[in-house]
């Protein structure tokens, strides 16, 4: 493997594309090799960019032939860290909180959510499928007792930095952020924004600009 | 401003969160004007980058003094479209989609969602937030007579293109896309994925060679 931190962040996103999409061939579809064009194909990837994207970890594949498609979908899943199942912690036991819990597909992609904490002594006791929601007060024994790793936020913007610093003190090394706002962590703590407001207006920007141009065309 | 097609998806991917740091300093600081450095200082930004997103839309600000807040918020409200309301149709009223309707802030992205809509009958009729449910068949009909331009896909993956098919036949230009799958639309369409499962593996990933890198350094 080339050295991580020369490889980019874009790379890194298209991985689990190229993940899943074996996955979905190897599960669903019966199919046992695979050429980087039609890996790349279905995703809207360039074949070139699928094999620049898996050489920097190693050499798949067999030119001409193409990939074997339980083979790479393993290497893969070790080369991103869903070989194994990793438990976290979810903070607000709200809609959204709700619906992360519901989400099929997250244990396929490595990710247990197996306890949830909320503040509001209305909602602590009570189940999110059949977890059962507790006090925020707990979370560092949850941490430590279920050597959690990563913390969901899904609380109001104005809670969500708090909400953080407790979960770093109590160990939490990754963040995955949906409060509509940045948090502040040390260095040695990821963090990972899924910034709803943010891919509404990159879609309303682009239609905007195309009713700008009609307009435009009409006059 | 220049040529839209040479404008970065990187800047118009930045040009949201300007927008929403804008808005609370206005709103919540009173702060009258800032500069590049601390517009961008707060968001993780480089000033140099800050300047760079805002002069492919013009000139802003004051040399040696900063940005009018209030001024330059409007100007990127109407650059990104978010100056007027934008009426959407969600479908899938489950808990995503429940989430969705009662996310706060999409208002002040320009986004309303006005309609929600589903094909199980169970759920024709409920209310989400003071949204009545209606049914999928009635599609074409609500887009036409609310002029809606934005549909929000929260159905199951398999669901999907069958879902983004109706709803492109009703007449809908941007979908906003949750279901965990790639969709196929026309040219004209502008599509928007927002993947769960990709930020939570590009999380993993990072926690994945930490762990491998700390288990090195103890051998």
């Amino acid at each position: 493997m080339k050295n991580r931190d020369s490889i980019p962040e874009a790379t890194i996103e298209r991985l689990p594309l190229y993940y899943r999409y074996l996955d979905k061939l190897a599960t669903f579809e019966d199919v046992e090799v695979v050429s980087s064009k039609d890996l790349g194909g279905k995703l809207g990837i360039a074949s070139t960019q699928v094999r620049k994207d898996l050489s920097y970890y190693g050499e798949f594949g067999r030119r001409g032939v193409g990939y074997d498609v339980i083979e790479l979908k393993r290497s893969l899943g070790r080369i991103l860290g869903v070989d194994r199942l990793w438990s976290a912690v979810l903070v607000g036991a709200g809609n959204l909180g709700r619906a992360l819990v519901n989400y099929q597909g997250f244990k396929k992609m490595g990710l247990e959510i197996s306890h949830v904490v909320d503040n509001d002594l209305n909602k602590i006791g009570n189940k999110v499928e059949d977890i059962t929601v507790q006090s925020i007060n707990r979370i560092e024994k949850i941490v430590n007792n279920n050597d959690i790793k990563i913390g969901i936020v899904t609380v109001p913007a104005e809670a969500a930095q708090d909400v953080a610093d407790k979960l770093i003190d109590a160990g939490i090394k990754a963040l995955w952020n949906f409060a509509p706002t940045r948090l502040y962590v040390p260095d040695d703590i990821s963090v990972r924004n899924e910034d709803l407001a943010v891919g509404i207006v990159s879609l309303i920007y682009h239609l905007s600009w195309d009713e700008k141009d009609e307009s435009e065309a009409d006059e």
